[in-house]
């Protein structure tokens, strides 16, 4: 009960926390993302192609999230874009407040989106508002087609659900309309885009969804 | 401050309930596995291909963990073996508790092996001993060569890392060499084991591997 409790105060208090950063955001005139996935789903390389393809036209920044390392930084740091690695030193998930502990990090008046690759769990991250007006799943082909129903909360929250890695398609068992239906009976708002970091494939539509939300 | 103190009596008040287990699993001699890795990653398959080789030989039980739904245990009990589901509701990981208020369910004298297939998390389950033998890591080669490296906590407590879906090892950036390399980085002392549940490759190293195990 104790437990309970106390896990109410935290979320409480990271919904504060939250609210602190969405009212910057707002201000700002911030587009924010939290990429939310498994880990190996392709969250950093869809990162990566993001940047390829907006980075000189938009004014991007990146707020990473691992348990350990800062590879995935390292990784985007070969693009000319500000990058911010937060290591949650075994925790599971990111909180508001690592999120606007790392923001004196950007020039945050120049900034059009800003794109925070969480944590890789499907589970805990889904509970931790950050303060971002999107939240973006992926899947990836690979990962089975049931991964909707069985982690719904975090399919529940997302806003729009990439699947990632349809080049593998023909080599796995994964119908692409079944996890479609299954996400949407989780969520019948679920804005759905598949494509392939790896090979390039449909890359424009996701593209095409990021360039519609910005907002100055 | 409040909320580590919480944690760390949780903890303890887990692995209490994990010794017992434990002793439980010792005095009737059924060798028992945590099976631990993402979503997708293969868990269910190994199990249904191991249900495949190993039934009508060795006396089998399974128990599933999953935030929600009995999807997987459905599938196990095609086989025939005891399964027993537990769906957490959100919860992210398998407690030794969950696990103990489990075994009434079985005939705990006539069985050889006690499979525990828990939450498709990379993170969380590392901290919660369930007074099992030991505990096998999964990893898909579509997950990327780094993941020791990233999630190092559960390749730290793992006795044994499988890497699944070697099938797909021409189709992804997958270095085999590279994550055995990261792995025993981590964990020098990981037994490894490469396999595809998909095609059946090396599936038997793995079933010798268990067979070995036998306690009784």
């Amino acid at each position: 009960m104790a437990v309970v409790t106390v896990e109410r105060k935290v979320l409480k208090k990271n919904e504060m926390v939250a609210g602190e950063n969405r009212k910057i955001f707002g201000d700002k005139g911030i587009f924010t993302l939290n990429l939310l996935s498994s880990p190996g789903s392709g969250k950093t390389s869809l990162l990566e192609k993001t940047l390829e393809s907006l980075s000189g036209r938009l004014n991007l920044a990146v707020v990473e999230g691992d348990v350990q390392t800062d590879n995935d930084a390292q990784r985007i740091s070969a693009y000319d874009v500000p990058v911010v690695q937060i290591v949650t030193n075994g925790g599971c998930h990111l909180e508001a407040k690592l999120v606007q502990d790392a923001l004196p990090n950007f020039n945050l008046d120049q900034l059009d989106f800003l794109i925070i690759e969480n944590v890789g769990n499907l589970v805990c991250p889904a509970n931790y508002d950050l303060g971002e007006h999107k939240k973006v799943v992926l899947i990836s082909t690979t990962e089975g087609d049931d991964k909707p129903l069985k982690y719904p909360a975090m399919f529940r929250v997302a806003d729009l659900m990439i699947i990632n890695k349809i080049d593998l398609l023909q080599y796995v068992d994964f119908n692409l309309e079944k996890v479609i239906e299954n996400a949407r009976q989780i969520n019948p708002n679920l804005e759905i885009i598949s494509l392939s970091c790896r090979t390039g494939e449909n890359l424009k539509e996701w593209i095409s969804w990021l360039e519609t939300q910005k907002i100055k």
